[in-house]
């Protein structure tokens, strides 16, 4: 679901500090050493399906909340918020693994899936043993409330892929329904994401939370958009890729509640050509401006959430880069 | 995988005293609560699948293994060990969900797989959300050893359900190899039963956890043989399903180690009559016997390391009369 284009987290990095740059990597080499400890072949594609790409900004997400906080005191502190980092990108990666079953998907990152070259069982048993692999990390590195916020996103995760797979090829999807469908499959993660840094670096982790959620929200609405009106050469994929996969996001969603024309779309009919015709449709109705200003609404709210951190300048800083570097990935 | 025969537990709850049964009764309620409780469609079908049966061995042999141990001094102790117990049996029952995808099963315990009903992405992620529950539960209510030890096991049960993907239809399996997919496919999840309801009754988990593996490979070697041997009115499934599966246990693989016209068979071209007529081969030539002998022999290792358990004489009257049963099943 991720949208292949870079982010730039250099000047996150830099407004982090010398620490953050250090832990980023480090936490980077250990989703590597995690994913790569896995048993057989599940082992070789957990690593392959890793270091294909992803902007690992969940684990960011929790190492800026954790900024330089008690965490960084002790040395189980250190491990303990690192190996937290790392299982939200496994955990990520795992949802990938399955989400690849699910959508039938041949190519992620520009790769072919594990799901096309060696079959749904091979996918499932990856993700499986991702999944496994990040619990078993936090359960025996992490503090033991880790493994209670990662838990609770990965529920969150099945749920929200389940509702998108009921809502499949439906227009009449509300705007709360689409609301609960993204703080399930993308929100409930960056939320954990940030929960876990505050946790470790002493930060309300209901306000942590909040923030989490609303960049998980905003950041899925551009995602949405950018299978719209994303440039392939940029994109690495086509436009129209969720209609053709009969996953209605919001501009479409909108489009049908209002417009008789757009609610008579028959999604099983398009194809690729026709699912571009409606990108450029959806994009002529106005509700792609509309999804694009309630993203960057929450990107606000986050802001003015982060602007309210205690501690540290430098972290509300690169915080509020990194939000900001979320909505650039959308220009 | 598991078959679908009944286990006499009631002698072993009998040997267990009163609260024993109210354990195993709190627990089967318990998994039920937690299945339940899951979100959405993934919930109906998460406790449909509970609910369609299971013998709950892997609870009881937490239950077990507990004893009336220290944890039954203090509340906390005893929501600990339930929650324990309760994770092992949705954890299973989440490998089936996935497994039923893998093994493209139509039926199980005599009612359809999700996997036939709803499809591979509502089994993928009703599995994905039992495991997370699973987590979730034991990361909230119960000791912080507990997801480690439960992380492991689901670790080893997506490595051995790969191993068996990567052999399917492979005649040329030595012993040595199966016994490792059978461990990591069954045995590890009754060696961390086990484990668990030691940590929880002040048993030396080292010891418990040998009793777990070496029941568990019994159970699997066991299991194989029913699908070769069993009174399809009495299993529910067809004589050969896993030969006609892909799936080669080990009778087979001893007899293709030994004799050519084993060695020559093609799998891929059975139906289910000459998987039948294979299947009275394969007892005809006797590795059924020696692999039956194989399982009571871990059984018999089983019941001497049981015997060797301190503690009241009841825990190990009542774990001699359950390792008793799983052989019975085979009966």
């Amino acid at each position: 679901m991720a949208a292949s284009s870079a982010t730039p987290v250099a000047g996150v990095l830099g407004a982090g500090g010398p620490r953050l740059a250090e832990r980023v990597a480090a936490v980077d080499a250990l989703v590597a050493v995690l994913a790569g400890a896995i048993d057989g072949p599940a082992g070789v594609r957990a690593a392959g399906l890793v270091a294909s790409g992803g902007k690992r900004l969940r684990p960011l997400l929790t190492l800026l909340l954790a900024g330089d906080g008690p965490a960084a005191a002790d040395e189980a502190g250190e491990r303990s918020l690192r190996v937290a980092a790392a299982a939200t990108e496994l955990i990520h990666v795992a949802t990938l693994a399955h989400d690849d079953v699910l959508d039938r998907a041949p190519t992620r990152r520009g790769v072919p899936t594990i799901w096309s070259t060696d079959g749904a069982e091979a996918a499932v048993a990856t993700g499986d043993a991702l999944l496994a692999a990040a619990f078993e990390a936090v359960s025996r590195d992490a503090r033991p409330e880790v493994s209670a916020i990662l838990a609770t996103a990965a529920s969150s995760l099945a749920a929200g892929e389940l509702m998108q797979r009921a809502d499949a090829f439906r227009l009449d999807i509300t705007v709360e329904r689409y609301e609960q469908r993204v703080i399930g499959k993308t929100a409930a993660l960056f939320e954990a994401a940030c929960r876990l840094g505050a946790i470790h670096g002493g930060v309300d982790a209901e306000l942590a939370g909040s923030i989490g959620r609303d960049l998980g929200i905003a950041f899925q609405l551009l995602d949405d958009l950018l299978d719209i009106e994303g440039d392939p050469a940029v994109t690495g994929k086509a436009r129209g890729t969720d209609l053709l996969d009969g996953t209605v996001t919001l501009p479409l969603a909108l489009a049908a509640a209002r417009d008789p024309e757009f609610a008579a779309v028959k999604l099983r009919e398009l194809d690729e050509p026709a699912a571009a015709e409606l990108c450029d449709r959806l994009i002529a109705s106005g509700t792609c401006d509309e999804v694009r200003a309630s993203a960057l609404g929450r990107v606000e709210v986050a802001q003015a959430a982060i602007a309210a951190l205690p501690g540290p300048e430098g972290r509300r800083q690169a915080l509020a880069l990194a939000a900001r570097a979320l909505v650039d990935r959308s220009a």
